[in-house]
This record gives C-alpha cells, structure tokens and sequence, in this order.
C-alpha cells in the first residue's frame, strides 16, 4: 500500500518550475448553477415562509423529528449542560484554549480617535461592534469545537451583545464538545439549523431567528453558496477553499515530525495542500521516508494520502533566499518556518495567514490553542486579506466637525473641486459655510 | 414646475412608520441574468486573449481609436502634463485636499506588534501593505478627481509599492483634472480602459496590464458585476450602492443651508436618497419651502428633482432622542448633525458611514477635502462595514513563535483538543513537541 504514494518532486531550478508551481497551486471553486439555483430557491423560501421554511429543511436535509421552531431552539441551560458532560480533561483544555485566544485578540481591539486641528476643527474615527453576529458551525462528524471558540471569541471581544450560532443536527445528535464551547465562549443563542437555509435565517430573519450583521464559520458549498449571495445584506468572513501548509525547513528538524506535521494538514480533506520546501535534498529524502512510514499508522491514511497524492510536494530550493521567494509566491495560509534563527527571514515574508516560528511550533499549536486566530486566509488570498479577528467585528465611522473657520477655509477648496466636478449644488452647499 | 415637486412627510409617531421607512429604504442591486453573462463573457475573453481583447473593447465600446495596447498605457509624464493644463486654482485645490486626506489617513496606518510570555513563547500580529493595488475611475462626464485622491492615497499612506489606475476614455477624451489628481495621489501606472474588461484585467493581468492584488473604486453595472466575479481571486472594496444623506437637524439652521445639503446628495443621480429628520414639525415646513425655492435654481435640477420625488423625505420625529434611532435604523452613509452641542448625541449612534457634526459642516466638505474618506459604506451596510481606509490596503499575518516550555504545554492543550475533534495527526504533531 505504502509504495503507492508517490509524492511529487519539485525543483525551483527548473526551468519549467514557475508553470508547474502554478499547476500544483491551481484551485477554483466553482458553485455550480445547480447549486445556486438550489440556494437562491432556499434563501427565496426562508424569505417568505420563515420559521416554517426552516422546519420542513430541517426534516428534509438533517433528518430530525422537528414540528415547530421550538424544538429547533436550544436554551442556554443545554450549553451549561453540555459542560458537565464532557470529561474535566476537555474542560480544562478548551478553558485554556479560550483564555489564551481572548488574551491574545484582545490585543487586536480597536479604539476610536480624534485630534483638533489650529482652527478648531475636529476629526476622528469612531469604532463599534456590530450589534448582532451570526456563526455557522457545522454538524455532525466534521464538528469542530475549537472554531466555536475561533469564530465567537473575537466577536465578544470585539463587543457585539449578541453572538446567534447555528448548528445542524443530523438525526438530531448534538455534539458535546461543541455545545460546552459554544458556552464557554459566550455564545447567546443557538439555534439547530445548517446549510443555505441557516444562512438565509441569518440574513433576513425569520419570527424566530434575529437578523445578524455579519456571518461568519465554516460549512460546505451550500453554505458557502449561499454566504456569496447574502453578501452586501450582511457581511461574511472569507469564502474558504481548501485548508494549506507550506513547511519550510533547514534540513535540521526531525524529519518524522516534519511529516506528522504535513500530515495534520492533509488529514483535513482530499483537497488539502501539505507542501515542504528545502534546500536540502537528503532531507527531502528523509521526510519522504518518514511520510512512508508513519502514514499507514494514521487514522485518517486514506484522506492524508490522497491530500498529499493530489496536491502534495517536496520542492528543492537552492538557499533559504529562494525558500522565502517561494513562501511569497504561494501566499500559504500556514507557514512554518522549522529553521533556526527564524527571526532572520521574517522581514522578508510579505504573505502568509499566519507564520509558525521555529522547530517546535507546530501548526496544531495555533489551530488549537496558541492565541492566533485559526480561520484564516486559503489558496493564495493572504496576498491582500487577513486573520478572522477582533477587526471583522469591529466598524468605524468617520467624524468631521468643522468649527466655523475650518468650515470657511475648507468650502473654498471644496467649491474649486466640486464645480471642477459640474456638481454645483455641492458647491454652494460648501460656500453657504464661507465667511 | 417646482409646484410638481411633493416631498414625501412622514411621522414616527405614525403606527405604520417602520413599514414606510422600510419601503423608502428598500434597495436591492440586482445584477440581471443578461448582464452577468455578458460580464462573465468578457472575463473569460480578457482571460485567454489578454492584450488583444482589450483592445477590441476599448474600440467597440468607447469608440478609441487604439490599434494595440500601447496606445491605451500613458506615460507618468502625461499624468505631469495634466497639472500643467489645469487652473492654479484647480492645483492648488487638489494640493491642500491631498495634503489633508494624507494626514488623516496617516493616522489609520496600523503597525505590527508582539509580545513575550513567560515561558518565552512570542506572539504577534505582522502587517504588511499590499504588493500591487487595482484603481478603478469612471470615465467621461462622470469623472471624478476626488475619488482618485481617495482612493489611492489610502493605499499609498498604506505603503503599496505599486498603485495601477484604469479609467476609460470614450472617443479618446482625456479628464484633465482626473489626471492631475492622479499625479498628485501618486498613482504608478494609468491605463485607458474600463467596463468589466478592465476589471478582468486587473485581475488577471494580461501582457501590459499587471495582476493586482485588490481592486477599489466606484463604476456602473457592468463595474461592479465584475468586481462581484473576480472577488477570491482578488480582494474589492465594497459594492456601493446610490449615495444616500440623513440630515438630523433641530430646527435651528438656516433652511436654504439644509436644503442644498439635501441636494448636494440628490444631484448625484436619480437613484439618490436625500432624508431630513427633525423635532420640528415648522421647521420641516420651512425647509420644504427652501426645496421648492432653490431647486429650479440647480444646474442639476432634474436629477435633484426625481431624486428627492421617488427616493427623499421629511421625517418628524418626537424628539432628538427619537432622531437618533432613526438614523440608527437607517444606519446612513453620510449622517449630518446639524445641531446644537452634536458631541452630546455621538455615543448613541451606533451606526453610519460618516458623522458630520454641527451647523457648519457640510457633507460637501468631507465630499472633498477635510480628510477622512468619501467611500463610505452604503444601503445601511455601515452596520457592518467601514470608509474606505488604510486597513484596506494592509493586511496581517499572525506570529506564533513557541518556546520548547511553551510548546510542550500548549502540545497538551492540542493534543486533548485534536483528539476530541478525532484528528489524530493533529494531535500526534503537537505531542511530538511535549517534553
């Protein structure tokens, strides 16, 4: 079985390297027009029929026993619940997960400014929480707890009163540990609901669910399909592709955890992308080994070895120079840099979801408990986008108050500009306010 | 003539107000079917054919006479031509407009930070601009200077090597004061195309046009329909909707001054929203009396006229305290104080794109030159979003820099945590790191 996996070679010096590292890269997804057709009809539905919309889905898609709305609604006292059944171990885990992950995006909090000019004019910035957040979480085997707690805590942090998450229960399970994280991250409302139609509830409100701001979690095409068509009603977090790893290492890490390490990524999903870059051949070789041989010890093999069959690789650079070119052509969403002295190439990085410094610090580390944030920006996007955070919950309004000088020097040049621009009623808006 | 205009009044004391808000609210862009084909069409085109289908647009739908690419690239010493062109006045209005939105937004600019646990662990937040920004400007008579300024000053301040400008030239005519903007913003490179097909290309690239990483700035349909497309692939400013201004104001500013700030937003186009709440029942009365003066007085007068007729009102509210729930509801783009001691009123609201504060600050005045952004969130999307800023054109990586203490006791926290989500090589790479 172990022989099968032939895991691609890459070497920058190649000529062809650039086309192949864009063909190795490459990564579309495509809603499909039955998907959207399908979404568009839920989201229509939702609209129109509300809570009734959301039962008759939710026994159609998620197989539970439903009749109304209220059997759909899971009190506060359910997540409380939730906390006693899990074992103290968790417990303790996910307590110190979160505090680490408030602590840490407390620092990313906002403040609102404003400075007074010679004449008296004031401006400024002033910022906000959004008054109501939406998390989707998803359901069944893929339940997530630590992205209850990556999704809800900047939220809270951020200051939004009120956090409505959705879950869908397949045959009405519920999942333990996502429920206790849900409560020890402060979640306020929770609601059974999944797919398109969760998300239309979010945007436009039903008679039971509120109307949110922002949506933001994970979920699968449908759910992303259908956060792509709320967008502008209410605002989203990133639609995500397929999770990524760029390791890049000296040659000087034990090659078995550089490939348990790759592996933690491939295990996500067929379409994850695990990539190691060195300019060490012989320990391109030695990872390689180690991959044949711990891979048929994992639990998820057949997903890890289809990841890393599909998308893959082993790239050979000629310095560490030419590792860090490669890191800003692909943009990772997880970058390790599992060399020594890391602090020596970070000015260096432009794009990257998060960096993870150092031989110890595994990517597990930051997508479990670190502090970071760990939804981040997939296939390339860190190029101009971030870390969900404290930020994406957060808004500014801009604050302009002219005294009456200010007033008067400004609506000369704003009269030039907005007759220059044939918009005249601006103009004499502005001169009504020149001494 | 004027005698047609009958501005809608309403009352929140009225049991039916929230209804007739929200129908004078509604606003929904729909891209139809047609013009998403067509807008999907012309990506693909400009995908496979770069250059050469650029040029075949610009021909057939503005009528340029370019016969390849390097008549549609003008050269930076144009751009410094233009300021030559225009008036002293007209520079130096661009000049201190510049000048101030620099400043403010210089005090956006966000830096990285980190800091040191006790175990040694680092943590931390990497900002980094923006390799290459996309600026969209609309062309012929819609042509606006201002919106140059502020939109590439933010990305300069933002420390974006590269800022690249589109903007059509229909029949080949030039925008003098829309080039000198240029000059004065700083723009790196200018292009002579538009529509969708330069929103392609900026996405894309083609043989002369480089790939940019996030594309800003206002256009029609077609515009947005493609900036809706190609978002993933690059990131966009928001998709705006018509320009839209509350006044609240006590009664006690001169009429005509309220008057022509509601027209200075109705002379945009006819889809415009002009909205006036006051305590004061006679004071709507008199502005109502201003509106029917002024107006035919308006060089835009016909666009002001169906503007204020199908999208504009008089609201009377109760007191200030309701006042500032309606503007709340309406979360607007541009919200005028137009009152005494405005700063009294400012922690309540909660939501709007821009606070203009007191009797003398124009909207027009922010419009232009007094520093913050004119790109401010529409259609009540100041819920959730922001003006157009620096931030837009940085973004952050996270910095996760574990110690072997730190690692080991965080390789706990994850091992637990990966386990109970059954992702075991997740797990197996933090253990690898517990001492």
């Amino acid at each position: 079985m172990t022989a099968d996996l032939s895991l691609r070679r890459l070497n920058a010096a190649d000529p062809e390297f650039a086309r192949h590292l864009d063909h190795l890269l490459s990564w579309e997804s495509v809603s499909d027009d039955a998907v959207n057709q399908r979404v568009l009809e839920i989201i229509a539905n939702v609209r129109s029929r509300g809570d009734a919309a959301l039962v008759e889905y939710s026994q159609r898609f998620d197989q539970v026993e439903a009749t109304s709305m209220a059997d759909l609604i899971l009190p506060r006292e359910r997540l409380e619940l939730a906390l006693q059944r899990i074992t103290p171990e968790q417990r303790q885990a996910l307590e110190t997960a979160a505090a680490r992950v408030r602590s840490y995006h407390e620092k990313q909090r906002q403040d609102s400014w404003s400075y007074t000019e010679a004449d008296g004019t004031v401006l400024g910035q002033k910022v906000t929480p959004l008054d109501r957040a939406g998390l989707y979480v998803p359901g069944g085997k893929a339940a997530y707890p630590s992205s209850v707690l990556m999704n809800a805590i900047p939220a809270k942090v951020a200051g939004v009163p009120e956090v409505v998450m959705v879950v869908p229960t397949p045959r009405g399970e519920l999942n333990e540990i996502v429920l206790a994280a849900a409560a020890i991250a402060g979640v306020d409302r929770v609601f059974c609901i999944g797919g398109a139609q969760a998300v239309a509830a979010l945007a436009y409100g039903t008679e039971s669910v509120p109307p949110v701001d922002k949506i933001v979690g994970p979920g699968n095409i449908y759910v992303a399909t259908a956060k792509r068509h709320v967008f502008g009603k209410v605002g989203i977090d990133m639609i995500a592709g397929p999770s990524e790893i760029l390791v890049v290492c000296d040659g000087q890490t034990d090659p078995d955890w550089i490939a348990m390490d790759l592996f933690s990524q491939a295990e996500h999903d067929e379409d994850a992308q695990a990539i190691l870059v060195s300019p060490d051949a012989a320990f391109l070789d030695r990872v390689a080994a180690s991959i044949a041989k711990l891979l048929p010890t994992l639990e998820r093999e057949a997903i890890a070895r289809t990841s890393l069959q599909g998308r893959g690789a082993l790239i050979q650079v000629a310095d560490m120079a030419q590792a860090i070119e490669v890191a800003n052509r692909i943009a990772p969403e997880h970058l390790e840099l599992s060399v020594e002295n890391p602090e020596q190439y970070l000015p260096q990085i432009r794009h990257a979801g998060a960096i993870f410094m150092g031989r110890y610090t595994a990517e597990a580390l930051g997508d479990y408990c670190a502090g970071p944030n760990h939804v981040l920006p997939t296939s390339g996007t860190a190029r101009f986008s971030s870390p969900l955070g404290v930020y994406d919950f957060q808004k500014r309004s801009s604050i302009i108050h002219c005294s009456a000088e200010g007033a008067s020097a400004l609506g000369k040049v704003a009269s030039v500009l907005a007759r220059g621009e044939s918009l005249t009623a601006h103009a004499r808006s502005a001169e009504y306010r020149i001494k």
